[in-house]
């Protein structure tokens, strides 16, 4: 037996329902994501970065963001770089964390990054990021009305016909919010484009809340990429009881909305939608 | 006459050389390109975010952004949502900078981000962030050895033969290095996946770096996706000479690497690519 820890790997597997373009019962099945995971980079004591990456190839990742962001200037400015040894870790804490010890002369000037909450121990992984949205006051998702899988799956179709930018430039991400609740299911509320995923996201709700439209209890989050933690992340601090994407989602993806009970639904396309989580929303066939 | 300080729109309109399948001569072509300028957050006088988006919708962008982070919960936290209102201000600075006012009891607490220097002025535009670039040491593309549009616009394809996650899960984007200088022209020397983009250039340019391979400007990037700012940013601080993406570059891709002399080739599929910047390095035909 090996009792070494394990690292994370690129690929997770998840269970999920696939639901055909033949109006008949979902299937379930195991799915193959991409593994999204939080990595954080130290300079000796002192964390500087936390981006949410696909494990593997980390050290190479805090290198080159190191000469990216001007820090180093060529291999001499590194001494050692290499993950976290603190022995009571365990293996999805200890392969998530890079620290790198730099040579006398380079030097890191900016403050630490805000985005995450710096923990007690060296670690950090899913598990922490989950606790850390808990504790920064994100709730469950809202009860949301019941969901047609068909319905699901023709969303990205309606986004489409109101990418205005995206059929000219071909270089757009687009968002949108559909009323569920309602009038014929799936009625485009707004639909806003940018050249970042969550600025789209952050656009459609933004507008929801300038607008005060009050709850969005009724209402899904379609996306016209993939689905990741960050989108999933804004889709729960709105109070949206779904997301609907085009494209895969990744683990953590499916990590935030199984804890906080956010429908997610990915790969809706040709009548077909594949559900990872909340699928307790979705009505019976 | 209208004197008013103009908007910048989401299309952006520039010359590039469009290379055929058929090994003629390039012609000259007005492309649309989805704007990227950096929008700058601020909670009364201070900064509070940066962030490459595309221009529209500002004031939902900010809010919604607000909301996603925790800082507000509704829209009685807000008690306004304004452009600069600085006078002196051009156009492209005026509305790229919003500022909000929180109602009492609202408050953000993190520390302001250090990814660009703050200017003297209220103003922060396309432009600067170049300036900025240039006062953070980026320097001048490499020479570069000749490129022959032809093997460009087969790179993506070369990249898609590594990309072995992005085939078992869907949700992957991939970064990879070739050689132009010696050998077979695009030979590839190595392919990173990650769910960021971003993440899967720097692990690119970090295995060049630990690697102690030298100088990379034999070399040329290819990424799986758009080309932003972001990544012709990093090409330029690893010494690299060209960027080659499958899909659309946005304005400040172009904007930067006009700058700095990198070759941008973009669209690059089925034995056709654009090029936007740095045309000399290309072979004539």
């Amino acid at each position: 037996m090996d009792d070494a820890p394990r690292r994370p790997g690129p690929v997770s597997r998840v269970r999920a329902l696939r639901y055909g373009a033949d109006g008949g019962p979902p299937v379930e099945h195991e799915e193959q994501l991409a593994t999204e995971e939080p990595l954080e980079i130290r300079i000796g004591d002192s964390r500087r970065a936390v981006t949410m990456r696909t494990p593997g190839a980390d050290f190479e990742l805090a290198a080159g963001w190191l000469l990216a962001e001007g820090v180093i200037s060529g291999p001499d400015d590194l001494v050692a770089v290499r993950y976290c040894t603190d022995v009571v870790l365990e293996a999805d804490e200890r392969f998530n964390v890079v620290t790198v010890d730099l040579a006398k002369g380079a030097a890191f000037t900016g403050p630490p990054p805000r985005s995450f909450v710096v923990s007690s121990a060296c670690g950090v992984c899913g598990r922490e990021t989950l606790d850390d949205l808990r504790e920064r006051g994100y709730r469950p998702a809202v009860p949301g009305p019941p969901m047609d899988p068909a319905v699901l799956a023709g969303l990205p179709d309606r986004l489409r016909e109101h990418q205005a930018v995206f059929t000219r430039t071909g270089g757009l991400h687009a968002a949108g919010l559909v009323d569920l609740s309602e009038g014929p299911p799936g009625a485009v509320l707004v639909v806003r484009e940018d050249v970042g995923r969550h600025n789209a996201v952050d656009k459609v709700i933004g507008w929801a809340l300038l607008g005060r439209r009050g709850s969005l209890a009724g209402t899904a989050l379609v996306v016209s990429g993939r689905a990741s933690f960050e989108l999933c992340q804004k889709a729960v601090a709105a109070g949206i009881p779904a997301l609907v994407s085009v494209s895969a989602p990744s683990s953590m993806a499916v990590s935030v909305a199984r804890s906080f009970g956010l429908t997610l639904a990915a790969f809706a396309r040709e009548g077909r939608v594949t559900v990872y989580s909340g699928e307790e929303r979705l009505a019976a066939r």
